[in-house]
């Protein structure tokens, strides 16, 4: 099959850090043949990363004219309007998560995405970890489920990187990090259990440098029933713990291992081959872009699922502690 | 100072198992001269663990002219009946908890607990478990604290004592095991970090044996403004962490050991001389009845904090998965 020609638009943190090293090893696929930044420097440091000199375009319009595929990785609030606008010009569209900074908003991509032919793929690289499918698969080692609860502490400090980017600092999208991080989450769990019925939710605002609230608590059920509590901070240190709770045992996940533990026997199976840190799952959504282009169904970069990734923490926020919200209210 | 003369009123597996092994032990504050069982042949049983031939009587009302105190270990639905008996005659009451099968009945045990001169003595023993009053201490090591977590997997089987009881598989107690064995949790939760403002639940119902529904998620605010996630089940099994968030680590309670931990300086403290399973919590709560009677102010016994522990347990089911539930809502 033919290579793709690319053009990277937003040469930021994501860009560089995330989508660049998975498409260096996938020079057969995509050729990077295309930059845009709002600010021409940064775009033109980026090339330096590329051997095949990209052209460094002045104008997002004019990049369109010249590629096939775009990379949008930019502020999240700018979504909506660069997708409208390659898919106008008959350009494919890999799109960074959220799908964008709120529901609303999100339905709205979700109805680009159908309207016209391209392809709009929301790069949410969580679905492409194998660990996930391997939980869903263990499962059925456990009898009937009937919880999840998944405890996530993901200290940052004031010098983080992503919490120093301006966007984030004063965020339009809904939730600030609860949001930014939190489909990764919520797209995790949608892999193991599927879709999510309602959810409630209570936030906290802890430091005054993460923009929004930075602790959230909630409850939510799986469409099949299971109940699940979902807990996560961008203040607070910690273990992080997913752990599904069945009639004959669990299954934990931490530090990059899942274990099995059934209590009544006293088995504890480890499975340490699904190590997140070590699989490229940014490569492997380009890999799983260029595939949609040449006309695979697009199940792991679809909108509907992504704005439902991001249904989720807008429940969760507009709940405000005090009652849950059914995402088919939200999104339908 | 002079014994108390106490009648046991219900001689089950409460009486025997937990109290009577902490009033052996206080033979110099408490004569048990009395003993009323409605089946008659579980009174004469329990009396041959007693070496002092206790008087066996036909009646409660008989009973109660013959004694100065009564401990009662009654299904709890008897409560406030047998309560209001008791102090008509000028009996002071020591009496198993939760206070009452609901709130709106335990509001009138805690009337009769102000109309009253004798004591109303709620004998909670998770309030005299040294180990919460240390947890509380330690909170100053981990600096401002925003959210405790407690995960209780309290699996009991079909041939459980406590499961078997009657009165507990058929319950006229709100939430069945969930208000019974939740009201500890509750009491040591408010005994760390005070009173709680409200309350968001969400319960299932696993089994078929334990009455009522037996797995329970909820949030929960303090007065204080610290976030909870109490999470419970009597039908799956699994570790019991306690777990409390600070800006500069956790404190952690699990297996009857109490962690420090600090993340940013990796500092791990261990403090195991707070076993809960070493304490005669029973015997304390008996002793401080003894002082109360004598003229102590009664705090660990208070029917206004026994209230409360059910009312957090009220609140979780009435929420009903929904909607939070104000406590002073509840209570006024």
């Amino acid at each position: 099959m033919k290579k793709i020609k690319l053009g990277i638009v937003g040469t930021g943190i994501a860009a560089r850090d995330l989508h660049l090293p998975g498409l260096l090893e996938l020079e057969n696929k995509f050729e990077i043949v295309a930059l845009f930044n709002r600010t021409k420097e940064k775009a033109i440091r980026f090339s330096n990363y590329l051997n095949n000199n990209p052209k460094i375009y002045d104008s997002y319009d004019e990049l369109l004219d010249n590629v096939e595929a775009v990379d949008l990785a930019l502020p999240v609030q700018l979504n909506y309007e660069f997708i409208e606008k390659a898919l106008k010009k008959g350009v494919n569209v890999i799109c960074e998560k959220p799908i964008s900074v709120n529901v609303e908003e999100g339905k709205k991509i979700v109805e680009l995405s159908r309207r016209y032919k391209n392809v709009v793929y929301i790069a949410e690289n969580y679905r492409h970890f194998s660990a996930y499918d391997k939980i869903k698969e263990l499962t059925s080692k456990i009898g009937e489920v009937y919880y999840l609860q998944w405890n996530l502490w993901i200290y940052m400090s004031k010098d983080n990187k992503y919490a120093n980017t301006p966007w984030r600092q004063n965020p339009e999208h809904i939730g600030g990090f609860i949001s930014d991080a939190g489909v990764h989450h919520v797209a995790s769990m949608k892999k193991i259990f599927g879709d999510i019925k309602w959810v409630y939710g209570s936030v906290k605002n802890i430091t005054d440098y993460l923009g929004g609230p930075d602790l959230l608590s909630s409850t939510f059920e799986f469409e099949n029933g299971i109940l699940g509590n979902y807990n996560v901070s961008y203040a607070l240190d910690g273990k992080n713990v997913l752990m599904i709770k069945g009639e004959l045992g669990d299954i934990i996940f931490e530090d990059d291992i899942i274990k099995v533990v059934k209590y009544k026997d006293k088995v504890i199976e480890y499975y340490d081959d699904y190590k997140t840190h070590d699989e490229n799952s940014y490569k492997k959504e380009f890999e799983d872009f260029y595939e949609v282009i040449n006309g695979k169904e697009n199940n792991l970069g679809n909108t509907e699922e992504a704005l439902k990734d991001l249904a989720f923490i807008e429940a969760a926020i507009k709940s405000n502690g005090e009652k849950r919200i059914y995402i088919d209210d939200l999104i339908r």
